[in-house]
């Protein structure tokens, strides 16, 4: 039997989503790392600065792992922003506030436990390609609609990431003219987020919502103002989709985050716009993401295991 | 000595790229196939139908064989449209007018020769990724600004087709409200083309040009409505490369087809244009292509060569 065999039998893999607004914690079981037996949520406090953030990163790893009856073997970690997977550093996060933090290094040196540094969309990705919605899809796209926007993109069966960079589809221009936190005008995310719900229902009308499900209720209820930053949402998704169908060309474009929660309010009249505004070019199935809200963190879980392997490779196992 | 080194010695290659207005055929010695040894050019003649079209073709390439001082051992053909290269047929082209064309078999059968059906934006982007404009980049685009606009992607070091639907980047909204052939509003093709400017100027001032060389000789020497459809042209690629730099991040961007030959008049303003629309995302060089309008009949004569290898698999050479 191969130490990573033991590892498979034996032991559990934790996976973390660092989230604007909260840290997602998930333990599973190293044989199945997609399905999650132990969840934990914490605030992300980005307000108090990145050092507090790592010190709530490593306390919700130490719960996990104190509340584990196996070894705990390996660590995920996905990070928001810029994260250079290869050298484990975040090199960058608006929300969070963090530049070239050696997280991966923090993380392992912490725990004692091999971990692996990867990006919070494209670990969702890792999610819904591998065993959520788009499994079995060699050309997909995973667009997360959450505080950002953010795309994994799946090509010919592997995930095209260009060193770290590529899927930034939220900051693509559709021509809306409102400035982006970015600095840019236009961007997708600065009007098609479950955060530019919140902020721009809230411009109109003087009530902040709760969040972008009451965005949502409030159109089912016939609030104008919902249905108004509602529908500008619609438009310009459906723009940004037909961009991906025009030059991806996927079979299957899985839509998670916050706002996939809104089921038939946001697919119904998406793929109505959207097979409207296509002429030759292939329809991709508009699905709702397998894992909720859950896809960075279930993700990360997958992605520990890369770590566990790389280690077991110069190490001995336990 | 392999019977694909028996081939590489003393044999050539043809490589054929059916233009929406000219067949252009390129003969290469097997070992060197990007270095052209002959060309030969003809007018397309689809107003004579499909079948015109093809006998011209296969003329084409019994000129081309009959020249040759060495054996001709494959050919490549790389034709507009959708095509399905697996199957060999050439699905739809909307320029030439076909649709479901057995158009491999119909060269092998005429020929004798193994032959290989590609995508003529796709074999362009062969030969400028494998030896030309973005040779050693592992993410890439090729833009062929032509009669109409289409894009090659490399991903990972891998052309990305999604079964050959991938790359339609000039049906691909940028929001001007004008019809395009293809039935849509507001494509990238119908105003940024070569075909686009000429339309559009002639519209404009009623003199129709012989070209979009002579829309750009214009704009240089002051022509108010020549710099109006230029500046259109422009704000549009510059949108589209900003999509293509979010959502892909390519290392380089390589513009060709007819209108990269006007060289600073449009690489200058784009560049300048790109970088002021971009913030945080990657800044891809942006080239004119190597081959300039021969991209695709150098990719059609490397494509050939996997004809020949797939034959000489199966059966002995010569």
């Amino acid at each position: 039997m191969t130490t990573s065999g033991l590892a498979s039998e034996r032991s559990a893999v934790i996976g973390i989503d660092i989230g604007g607004t909260t840290i997602k914690g998930a333990r599973a079981r190293y044989r199945e790392p997609d399905t999650i037996e132990e969840r934990l949520r914490r605030p992300t406090r980005s307000d108090a600065g990145p050092a507090a953030v790592v010190a709530e990163i490593l306390a919700v790893i130490d719960d996990l792992i104190a509340g584990s009856d196996v070894p705990v073997c390996a660590i995920g970690v996905a990070a928001p922003g810029l994260v250079d997977e290869a050298r484990g550093v975040a090199l960058w996060s608006e929300n969070i506030g963090w530049q070239d933090l050696p997280l991966r290094s923090l993380v392992e040196r912490h725990t004692g436990r091999p971990t692996w540094l990867g990006h919070d969309v494209r670990a969702g990705g890792v999610a819904e390609f591998g065993s959520g919605a788009a499994q079995g899809a060699n050309d997909a796209v995973f667009l997360p609609l959450g505080t950002g926007i953010g795309a994994a993109l799946l090509t010919g069966g592997r995930i095209h990431d260009a060193q770290g960079l590529a899927g930034e589809i939220g900051h693509a221009d559709v021509g809306h003219g409102e400035t982006c936190r970015c600095g840019a005008q236009g961007c997708l995310e600065a009007i098609a987020s479950a955060g530019a719900l919140v902020r721009r229902y809230a411009a109109r009308t003087g009530h902040v919502p709760a969040g972008a499900e009451e965005v949502a209720a409030r159109v089912c209820a016939g609030d104008p103002d919902a249905r108004a930053v509602w529908d500008d949402a619609l438009d310009a998704l459906t723009l940004a989709l037909s961009w991906v169908a025009s030059v991806l060309a996927p079979e299957v474009v899985v839509v998670g985050g916050g706002l996939s929660l809104a089921g038939d309010l946001l697919f119904g009249p998406l793929a109505t716009m959207l097979e409207a505004r296509l002429t030759f070019q292939r329809r991709p199935r508009l699905v709702a993401g397998a894992y909720g809200d859950e896809a960075a963190s279930v993700g990360a879980a997958i992605l520990a295991r890369k770590a566990a392997r790389a280690a077991s490779e110069t190490e001995p196992w336990p």
